[in-house]
């Protein structure tokens, strides 16, 4: 008798035969500016189905994929380390179960929890982030888990060289002269990112997505527009690159339904998701 | 594995043990002003848990009652009779089973689908019906399926003297004129509910809630917000007034989300809902 | 081959047949606040067909009077002078035909244009004026043609004891003191119409509505909301009162829809618009 | 006495001395995802007048241009065959006249009732197709009329080898085959539109443009964004070179102003329509 | 050089012969539902110029008061327990030096930081609480510190007796029952504030407004609408009456401007804080 | 005891200290579309602390310069001169004094305030135009100053060959001519500004950027948006070559934050000016 639960697009497989499972974080406590990432995962099922399940840029279908949507997990907010806790057990669970978990946040904090579990698992996990913003604050206000710190929070975990950092245009001059030091940060686009994907070879790999590294023409709806972001095609031409990494893990965070008034930002999110969830999981049934 | 599953608060029964169902009808297609109504089910699925499941009105608690959420019916836009035909097998399938429906439109034409299967079951059927407009147009344009018809086209099923409107305050001087012949139609207000009641005593009533009813200062988002509406106490006490008669199916309707940017009105819709829910079940509860 | 011309609700008469002459005024270069009011008309024509043309608070329809839509008028912004002559000679024309002139502001500065023209054919003019705000400033900054200025600019043509205010909650202190003084100032709501109406007697008068008098919640589009106004229905019922006036001009202002998104306001001026045509249209005609 | 009526801008030549024709054609019942199109008309007629008549892209003025406005058709929401039969009439009349039909939408349904009308008269007529969407679909949801279908209708019409589609990367699988097949389908850019407009030749052409081939950073007010899209500059550049076809009918479709609270989409609309109207115009000038 | 540094209107005495200090607690971390109050401060500081000092209710301006705005404290988002402190220590400073606290929030749970600071001044300190909304849960997902416990935390503070609820529409079952054993809890609106105002007798009261008491029709911009709340004239006549308390701090809550896109809501806080300055200061002045 | 008084990111020296000084000139009355200019330094002060003082692109911190936030002019709506007479009074006072005057708009109106008093300071002062539109017009209906018409009239101040415009793609045709024969107007892009700087050599220049130069796609929040604009890269290009120049005063203009609701528009100013500041300011420093 029940129709139409809301699943996102295309992930209607049963979690045992996914391969892929995707689950909402709706956190956004430590956001430092304009907070809402809470709202983007409940944003994106809504309108996913506005999008077809084929690609035609990869000529691909969510339809031939087996991926599940789990829900969105209940975080308390106020309370970061219990959000990250449950966080982290979740894709632990994942993991264990032999699968690739895509958390959608949520402020870009909630990366740290997935990263907790996979740099758990795989003690060579290598990170690859795209973002406009550095992230990489040793504290913000004297507090060390926020959104700004979130992958200097990663570097304690995985250390020196294993972070990869793309299409970076705003951080204060510490953060850029630590992130060239200590990882390899490139800074407005992706140029470089062929040699990255050489680099890594076929360690594993978390690779996290902060939306706002799209140009706010592309992609306003983000607590923290940053000009002179890459363009949508930009964007899906590292993904396709991305994609041929040996992939344990990843996420798509940031969007702010709130400052998507007519839902444009939201279509951008659903479509990204949609061409990377297709080029991982096809790229993984091909490695099989 | 899966969390939270979005059914509109506090609808956790299963089908079998559920005593009301609710289910949304998605459908907007004859709007002839501003559409948009199709995403008001989805709207309130999504702000319905930023609502407390108790009642202080009525000192109940929508964890105490079994209600099931059967989530929306996939309806085709432009093709009308399609839609109305999938409302009224769905509304039939619930009758059937000994169940009360509880509609959320979608635009008001979505009754005539219910009230199709309730005038079926229930040959003695009156409908109650709060409204800012009279919806008793012959024809809209020459379509006889439309907003502006559908209490017209009810009557074609049940006849005269089974209609009770209230709260009417806009329409052409013929449809007030034919309303007044035909049925009982009350202007402006709740006034003459309580002897309207007693008329209609245990007969089966089908309960039609146009959302317009109330004041566009409570309720601004709609496709034709009418000045001069009730209040939302108004309209909480004309509830709770009607839910002591034989409520075989109801409805509630022209929520647009579209126009309700800070979402106030879906509030006030949830609200409505939750309380009709509760009086409507624990009516039933004492009855048996 | 030119279907649907565009004009304000029911006003469809020739220009020759017509007693009533509706013209919109879009003007806001001295607002202080937020601008935007310019925009008035242009959504009023565009909302009031969303409105039946007959009312049923008055069992009238515009069907049945003779109305003209004029348009807009072509005013320079930035020139306030220029602005509010070219106003005064469209007044003038329209009175000099013997028809009552229902002008669709802009900003409440407008009516100084109307009301120069009425206070020179009708040298007894009174002024009867609903609104939020005193609008009895000697200048603004220095400025003595402004929105704050207007009833003062106002009673420079007319004189004491022809002005009466209605529903007035904002000012200087001393602008209270003023208007008391020189004329009649009704703090808060519209006790003492009635009494205002005898007094005024078959003096021809002048009407202007500052649509801000209402309460924000039922009209939250305009530049400078002030809550607690009055009522929709306390508005009707005092616009019905004021309608067995001697009416011979007449404005409804302030409606500002940029902070009007989901367009509710829009609708409150499209039905107070209406109701006020049809009082004014019926009354006058009764009379001859 | 009656100033500014509203037309679109630019488009004040009488019915006889015009050779293009604009009219909107308001209507998009069958929408799937988010309605709204039909205030598009509208929108355009309001907001035009921010725009200069003259183009320096072109050198060329719409004051020079003999253009008329139609205003709009008034067409019954919820019956798609009526609302297709009253475009189809509108357009054989246009056309019968000798002068170009420019339609604005509305839903891209809307082409199927000029398209009828063309091919009739022009049985030779090809069909110009800028769009995100290939439109292909043989049915939505069992019915056949449907926005997702249109240019399907078109070819049941037209056939083989007659259909140049530009711009597409949306639809299903299927879709991107069988237009191969039997149209012209190039993925997501104008590449290769030289060689189509080579092709056509002199062949009666219908052009028909679905604004959502904009990327939607440069066009998000429509109903279903679809990022990856062209930039303005690249749709102005394949207009002009598509003018100069022989252009028999035109359209443009798919402006929601619901979502496009700024504005700016809007603005995009009537810029494209404007060089739209000069290219065509003078080059049918100077084809005589 | 500097013009027009922005205050809260009127605010504009200096520390040291101000009596009362207005200053901003820009904090929403643990708000569940619909974050962004932390802009309230901000907004009403923007927007309160198109306010007048001058009350007509009162018969009082804010030029005759002696106000100071400290601006905004700077807060970390994500961590509660230094958010507080931060708010505490302002308050206690504020009280030590012989003024009255003015806060405005932010999230009701700020109103814990100030009354930590009044209750180790003020041993028998009382608090006047009106809002829309219980407050009194133990903890909100196992968090002690949220918007939903702050009154129950109030309590752990003062104790039985002390706390005064009015206006309450909303909670858990165990949330009224709780109330009403260990305090008074007055739903739905202020019906026996006259009564609680004799009883607190002169104690020392510190005074905090929920502003979601009011109605969503009076103040829609707020995170969780409530329908059914008092209007704006029943909290400006309770506000009155409460001012003639010994109120030794207060504060004003819950704006949220993302959900105020039109400003009719800040307008309304604007509003309610002019009449709660003016009440108190000359309250206080009397009395000396 | 003030925390936090608002000012424009980074810009905190004293008068005295400063080299730049950054005022506001909220005005807007002569807008012959959509106004609300008036708000946009309100706005850029609330957002601008959303962005690093860092730049990436530059390599330079606002923390190292020395800047101060005069705040905002008092001008009066609706009396143009007066207005313009206080702007130019601030700016040949900060010129008086040594510094470069940053006036943040406000129309585009505003600059010729700032213009007449560098002219008069150095009377072979050029001007550095950047916009979409012409702003060359005689006048605008009559009025000679207005939006449209103000770069003619700084023409009118520092005759040909002083004017370099670039970007321009909207006026009239005689605009265009007019342009090309009494200055220097580049259509469309930069292309050709090296030249132009080479062309200026060491004169004096003021800098005025009209951000609706910028294409709608970055900047939608403008009263007028011009499709077919520069990139955000392309215009902070232009901008870093343009401060190569010796700059004697500057401005920013057309941001409107009514038609920004999601705030990326603002984003985009606030960084234009960041760098435009940085640019501007250590050009300085070296020359010296």
């Amino acid at each position: 008798m029940r129709e139409n639960v809301q699943t996102i697009l295309g992930c209607n497989a049963s979690y045992q035969e996914a391969e892929i499972c995707v689950f909402g974080a709706p956190f956004d406590s430590t956001t430092s500016f304009r907070p809402g990432t809470r709202f983007a995962s409940q944003h994106i099922r809504n309108d996913s189905w506005g999008l077809e399940t084929y690609s035609p840029y990869q000529d691909l279908d969510l339809e031939d994929a087996h991926i599940f949507d789990c829900g969105d997990l209940e975080l308390c907010f106020g309370n970061t380390e219990t959000a990250l806790s449950r966080i982290e057990e979740m894709t632990a669970e994942i993991l264990g179960d032999g699968k690739i978990p895509c958390m959608i946040g949520g402020e870009h904090l909630v990366t740290l929890g997935s990263v907790r579990a996979a740099a758990k698992r795989y003690p060579e996990l290598c990170i690859l982030h795209f973002d406009a913003h550095t992230d990489l604050r040793k504290d913000y206000l004297g507090e060390p888990l926020s959104h700004a710190t979130v992958i200097r929070r990663c570097h304690d975990l995985v250390g020196d060289g294993r972070i990869y950092q793309f299409g970076i245009r705003s951080g204060l001059r510490e953060e850029f002269l630590w992130g060239a030091e200590h990882g390899f940060l490139h800074k407005f686009d992706f140029a470089g990112l062929e040699e990255a994907v050489a680099a890594i070879g076929d360690r594993p790999v978390y690779f996290t997505i902060d939306l706002d590294v799209l140009d706010p023409s592309v992609f306003p709806g983000t607590g923290t527009p940053e000009p002179g972001g890459v363009s949508f095609m930009d964007l899906l031409s590292a993904v396709l690159t991305a994609a041929k990494l040996n992939i344990v893990g990843m996420d798509v965070n940031e969007l702010c339904p709130v400052y998507d008034p007519g839902g444009a930002s939201t279509a951008v999110a659903c479509k990204v998701l949609r061409e990377l969830l297709l080029a991982v999981y096809f790229e993984k049934k091909e490695r099989k």
